[in-house]
């Protein structure tokens, strides 16, 4: 997708984000959406979008480090429950509780009992979320393995990408089926009709990332909430100047002639 | 400054961010950002400049919502303490501690007698920090009233920029110079040889991001660290194919002829 | 009941108490003790009998404060979540979510609706956690009105009780049969078999704590697990005595003649 | 110490914390009390003491458990931050940031260096919080290590205080110069005219409790609250009894004839 075209289109969806992150503030709403998927996929990326757009008081990331030793113990839902939204709040989840069938399953960091136990689990946790109001979304963004092998080889190369390219990572290059089929497991046991799954196509990102916003925005209900009015007056005097007696601000960055 | 050499300048940043963030992970060094100014001055911006370039998992963006009525009677660190960092991160904040005796004092929510007793803690605060090992840099970002009304006047008439505007930002018009004085005093008191402050020209935002950067990465001592290893080995067989079976993805955002 | 009948009787519960505690920790249990009912009837009372023969590192007392503005808008089980215990602890809820369609409900606090969604909730929310391996056990603890009534009287007049005597408590005295009836209807929707409610006769209170501390410890398995040997050897020289050079102890308590 | 004796001066004791405590919450009080001693000192008995005759909704303790791997890594008074009061709290602290100078120090699990920082830097953080308007109290319990042995010896006989008998407890008895040793330097660096150390004999616990309860109350400055006042009415009506459809209470705990 032209770079001109992604722009166009992404500030038009960024004008119903935020039209939508007016109205969940006011109707108290709260929002939840889970990214999924594969490595490389591009969750930090649709995350980046639609987080970049909006209020960083309102809408946060959830991004949850490895669990510590005491965590590991823990009923598996307790440190996500801990960033549930309150009203007026959306929370964008990469990664997400799906890392017990995912990842943790792929990699043999939780048992196949644990895995099975997590996914009778989901459907029920997610619907006392959904019955309790809050909005849950969850989406799955695809690559194919050519598409993914490609952004490995641009992490492996660019410095700029490098730390996104994990031990995880590698091991994932070899457990392409691996995680195909953990998916599909994932897909048939918690895809229901409080919380069903949305799979979008990254193959291309920025397209996905239009894709899932447009999606996103279709399934809420009319957002449509008036800004309050702000009654703008004239300053009434010549705008101020920065008067600075005790520091004063450090030399520019060079401009190139 | 055109965006061309903007991206070109960020670029060059970026990698050396990238650097730095593997040197904080390698050695357990942990760095805390303050990001202070004027409303308008271009704080997320500037957060959300290097935040994007660096794991979301190390780099965290601190934006503490209004105290609970509780946190108002607690030592009033406190909430802040909370979000320190552990070894190997990096912690944005927007805005911070100094609250208390900007926006608070300027607005009138905090008394006289609290300001004063914050700008004799907050020295003291930050000390405990540093001598800890913690790396506190402070920047305070400036911008003329001339380049403030411009932005007020943008975030009205911008519907992607409308959120931007709150009541407090109105208000902040007409007390420009209150800002400021409040601004000299945190200075004259908090301005100190273990947490100095660095004042960074906003009137062009992106090159007060380039400055701002800079003078960050060159406090920064030699953050040399190797990237590891990584050994990458031909995949050894033809690419897979997504193979969806439960689901499929979704109809892709139309892209125009 | 007599004192010393009650004391010889704890002392032998708190023996199995301490054996339990000990099993727990060997086998990573996790143990969630409800404690439900009446003001007055002995809630506090029992939670300390237990807490105080064990470990409080190993045994929390969870008694909440009032919601904040932001957790009342949060899903319900959210800030109980936070207390769930980890491997090997044991926490006892003093009140806990029930409060929802108990004392929220008789006082008009949440609506009849909040009261509906909670009981068809708290089910299935406890299933999620026996599913777990978190052993649940919920004891409501009943006393008639008569001895709710003197002991509201005993906290008026005694002034080391006065504290316990809050509005609520006064509110509750032409409330009992609205209390009895909220109770019914969380027995009817609630009392699970994987989460069943035990009710345990509190007009004598010490008789009370000894017949739900029995049953409590009947519900477990065979807890037996022998303590840690631990080599104990002679000190080899004469007891060392406190030796103070920077401070000295204050004076003692006087002790009548 | 008489048990007779000791309950009644107790009980007189106990009529001043609750005073205290009506004041605390009506003045929005802050009070932060350290218990620092040898193993077996009396540190729990002393707590208990105090919690057990205030609300558990205002009186917390605070025994905080290893920290994780992430909080070793951190700033290391913020785990202990976690647990200041809010308006009208009294926190009792089972132990406390003086680990780092005592236990760890004398264990080896913190380094000469580490325990020297953190002795420049207590006082500077308790005179922060005591210049915040926070009543900090440090205590000290001592015994000979004739009680020490005694008790060891008890712990290690009574079945019921087995749980209280660690690894660090058997590895104290030969470190006893050692422990000594850490406490004077502790006392040399950290007595301050704003956060004092109190000094207690516990050779005599119960003797010892009453003590330092009698020395907190007097460093209060004068607590009377008149408690509100309650309008009490007769009931009305003949008491009514519990009324059980659902379930019924189980048997009772079997008293001897």
């Amino acid at each position: 997708m032209k770079r001109k075209d992604y722009d166009d289109a992404l500030d038009e969806l960024a004008l119903e984000l935020v039209g939508m992150a007016r109205w969940a503030k006011a109707k108290g709403e709260r929002i939840v959406v889970i990214f999924e998927g594969r490595d490389t996929a591009g969750k930090g990326g649709a995350i980046k979008a639609i987080h970049g757009t909006l209020n960083p008081r309102q809408c946060r990331i959830a991004a949850l480090p490895k669990p510590s030793e005491d965590e590991k113990t823990q009923w598996y839902f307790q440190r996500y429950v801990a960033h549930l939204p309150s009203a007026g709040e959306i929370v964008l989840f990469d990664r997400s509780w799906y890392n017990r069938a995912g990842v943790e399953k792929v990699m043999g960091w939780s048992s196949e009992d644990e895995a099975q136990h997590f996914l009778r689990a989901a459907p029920i946790f997610e619907k006392m979320l959904v019955d309790d109001g809050i909005r849950l979304f969850k989406y799955w963004l695809t690559a194919s393995q050519e598409a993914q092998e490609e952004r490995f080889k641009e992490r492996l190369d660019d410095p700029l990408k490098r730390w996104k390219l994990s031990p995880t990572d590698i091991a994932a290059r070899d457990l392409y089926a691996d995680y195909t089929a953990a998916r599909e497991t994932i897909f048939a046991e918690t895809h229901t009709a409080w919380a069903p799954w949305t799979v979008v196509d990254f193959n291309d990102q920025k397209r996905g990332r239009l894709t899932l916003v447009r999606h996103l925005l279709d399934r809420l209900p009319d957002t449509h909430v008036e800004p309050e009015a702000i009654e703008w007056t004239p300053l009434g005097h010549d705008p101020l100047t920065e008067d600075f007696k005790v520091l004063r601000p450090i030399e520019n960055f060079p401009v190139k002639d």
